[in-house]
């Protein structure tokens, strides 16, 4: 199976450089690594034990990839605007797309361009970091949950799991990939959100009743509008709770997101924030405390541009 | 009348200054400017124009002080615990108190300390900033309004205006003391709520469409629990519009808190916000999104103590 990564950050690196270790054939669309993954390979440093790929097939361009049978999308989602040039030089008839992207809106965004029945979603749970230029390191987790956009009697999922698994990937298949993206959400909306905007590790965010309070609240609103999506099954209330005290047990744990500002980079406000808004208010449901966490980040980001 | 500024920031210096160079008998209680105050006395660079008084009464206990006709409070809120230990000394059976401080909740507090029948209320509108110690920027505005805390026969207010009026302070009077706090907290609570949380400018929060959008739902949600605290007569809906355009006016402007959190000092949540969240819970109005700013200013404030 030949495989094109789109997206080669920490996450894209990370799974490829698996993928490539397992024996099979991945070929990375680089941009920032390009020169040092030529000269130097890629190196990966992982709590399973680092490991490095003196030879990887990098391109700085798709043509040069030429057409592949499974694109896996890890592109940070503001950058999706790039994806139909990315992705068309890879495609036949046959090209199968993975979204491993955060957030909602990439498959419905892929089925736009490139048609449905390609389209694959799915959730990684994953702790990584990009390090110097070539250099990936994985901190913790890495399970993918994947499912299909929509219904189909294919087997492709079992097959890509199998090959997933076979690199040593711990890969599952949902037949519900909207319940897991909006089960993710309950978490990244608030844990993400107030990480980024007060510029605050788990911890810290959780040790004020009121926080604590508000984060529970702000997660009642993103099941509430979950469970109008017409998932397979609701998401209980009580699932906030668990995911509170999931991170109590995190200890000093910073997001993503919190680092990504720190760092001075673009956060995913549109895929993580302004998106779920917008699913749920097709269905006619307010989420007033999301929807002011979200503006509260894009005026953020207005101050970051500035 | 023998008047005793307790709380000499820039608030309470430029009143006290005014005073002063209008004729009154005016005693300073002086924490960080004392020194420089008794070495150099005491400037103001005002947009009125500027003016140096050489000899102040300034001390650095109430003790020393003694009794007087009339103590303007202008500590911040935050140190109010303090209020009964530097009051006290100051006191006789006639001495009349007029807070100047921002928020809720201040007239409670003192008349619960030292009896209602003394408390006035005043809203300072005044863009006021220290300078190095015994200098005062005086920026804009100066207008005070104040009321009686509990009604009155007295003509004390008028007594109290006319004195301010002839030292050239803009003093009026009012007969509704908790209408004017609303409404100065129909500006306060979004703009310095926002500006601190976010270090942006009121010009910077206006110019999205999603963050003007939350301001004029908070001021709406601050206009709904103002109208169900017995004023004289409601504030209108319409006040909200009409402090966006005002504010509109305004360019670029700091807001107090934004440049108290900037400079690293505490900011005023509990009277600005808690409170008035505590004054709409006894009439059984939430105030959501006031509530969610609040704790996410207090979670901003835990980060400064870090």
């Amino acid at each position: 199976m030949k495989i094109a990564i789109v997206g080669s950050g920490a996450l894209g690196l990370y799974y490829g450089a698996l993928l490539q270790q397992g024996g099979s054939d991945v070929h990375f669309l680089l941009r920032r690594d390009y020169q040092a993954i030529k000269n130097n390979g890629l190196k990966i440093y992982s709590i399973n034990g680092d490991f490095k790929l003196p030879n990887v097939q990098g391109y700085n361009n798709s043509e040069d990839i030429g057409k592949v049978d499974l694109i896996l999308v890890a592109l940070k989602t503001f950058s999706n605007h790039s994806l139909k040039e990315l992705i068309t030089p890879l495609l036949s008839d046959k090209t199968e797309i993975l979204t491993l992207q955060n957030g909602l809106g990439n498959e419905e965004m892929l089925a736009d361009l490139f048609g449905e029945e390609r389209i694959i979603g799915g959730i990684a749970f994953l702790c990584s970091n990009r390090g110097a230029p070539g250099e990936v390191h994985h901190l913790g987790a890495g399970r993918i949950t994947i499912g299909e956009y929509k219904p189909s009697q294919s087997k492709r999922l079992e097959i890509i799991s199998s090959i997933f698994n076979s690199c040593k990937i711990d890969c599952h298949t949902t037949n519900d990939l909207k319940k897991i993206r909006w089960e993710k959400l309950v978490w990244n909306i608030p844990f993400n959100g107030l990480s980024a905007l007060l510029m605050q590790s788990v911890d810290s965010l959780l040790s004020l009743h009121h926080t604590r309070s508000l984060i529970r609240k702000i997660m009642l609103e993103v099941i509430k509008a979950a469970n109008a999506q017409q998932l397979t099954e609701n998401i209980k209330d009580v699932y906030a709770e668990k995911m509170l005290l999931f991170t109590d047990n995190m200890g000093v744990y910073k997001p993503s997101m919190q680092i990504d500002r720190e760092e001075g980079r673009q956060i995913e406000t549109e895929a993580i924030f302004r998106k779920p808004l917008e699913f749920a208010e097709t269905t006619g449901i307010e989420m007033p405390l999301v929807e002011m966490l979200t503006t509260l980040l894009e005026q953020t980001e207005l101050g970051r541009l500035k």
